[in-house]
């Protein structure tokens, strides 16, 4: 009997679409049946993250447990976040309910480690940057940090918040080439998409080559929790 | 206060995230928490919709049911079933909660009708064609069915199950073209993909132009009834 995964989802929608489409596509499954029993939340009355732990924005916690209780009563078995940023507030939300709740970072920097990566850039919101989301779980995995400059992490958030969520810049005027080429140039071996957002823009721009999907190592791992085969050995 | 929707899922589980894909790129929204609250339960154990139809197969109509209550209880205003045979088993759903819940044959219907169509080739699985569901919601508003050849049928369920659901026949290896000219033989105006599966298939091909995406229409119709504006002024 397979588990059921529950998605705190709605940071953004359309990440939220994005990690339940990659769990389906990682599950080996001939028809409807054999997919994976999910149970998603689109909760945007959740706040703004990056907004929450830079500026004093108002607290995502309340609302992020609300719908972790929201999905654990509707018969999840296993929680998933799919927003990098949010999991500043991971143990807020993992205290909250009696199911194991994954941890994106983590399923990232064991990717990473089983790839033999030693150098990593990470490409993220201010706020999962400044707040070090992704540092203990790439340290601990042995795995340095790289970030973009002050100027290219400019960029980055155009490219979130402007490209992806308010598709109000055109994908295309934000200098992705470039903020890779920071990166690379500071010697990192792979870079780390660790914003929900990111993968949604760098698959449309055709940039994927030599980029760790972290939405999609979370789902990888979404697809074995729940005790189901995954079609490809591995996340990348 | 927009409202929340709840879309029972998993028939198939693709066919679900691009229904709410589809939600998402149609609410005019400029961050996370503009969009519409969504839930959604990918239930996989709702048994074969056609099969239960045409050859005795398992009732879909416990399961549909217990994720229409199960959505309505986590606190869903309006639901939706992005299946299109499901609406077979609609009455039966419909009477098990006090919630409205949207009829994607009536909205494609709507949206045929408003084009000023008159005669419109239906593409669906056997169970849809041979149960009649579009067939009401059509003549009701005055629009003539054409369904494809018996042959070309078998193609489109070719596609529906092995192109797209099992993912056991690439796409380019069934003749879509030739079903489309099948229809327009018959003189269809315009064509309804009447099959979650189908629009997923048709974009991939790029073969979308004259053909209405029931699932859009859906879609267009659940961003408007949440109390949300669109971002186009018709689902076309």
């Amino acid at each position: 009997m397979k588990k059921t995964l529950g998605v705190i989802g709605g940071m953004g929608p359309a990440a939220t679409c994005d990690l339940m489409e990659k769990i389906i596509s990682l599950t080996r499954a001939a028809s409807d049946q054999e997919h994976i029993h999910m149970l998603a939340d689109v909760n945007t009355a959740i706040p703004d993250r990056t907004a929450a732990i830079l500026r004093g924005g108002p607290d995502p916690v309340p609302e992020l447990t609300k719908s972790a209780r929201r999905l654990v009563s509707a018969g999840a078995d296993i929680l998933l976040m799919p927003c990098n940023t949010a999991h500043y507030f991971y143990d807020d939300v993992a205290r909250a309910v009696s199911v194991p709740v994954l941890h994106m970072p983590r399923e990232a920097a064991a990717a990473l480690k089983a790839a033999g990566v030693k150098k990593a850039g990470v490409l993220a919101t201010d706020g999962t940057v400044r707040a070090g989301v992704y540092e203990k779980a790439l340290v601990e995995a042995g795995i340095e940090l790289l970030y973009p400059s002050p100027a290219m992490q400019a960029e980055v958030m155009r490219l979130i918040y402007d490209g992806v969520k308010g598709r109000s810049a055109p994908l295309e005027s934000i200098p992705v080439g470039d903020i890779l080429q920071d990166l690379r140039g500071q010697g990192a071996e792979k870079v780390v998409l660790a914003c929900t957002e990111l993968p949604i823009a760098f698959a449309e721009l055709g940039l994927m080559e030599g980029c760790l999907d972290a939405t999609r190592a979370l789902a990888f791992a979404a697809v074995r929790a729940a005790g189901a085969e995954t079609t490809a050995p591995d996340p990348w």
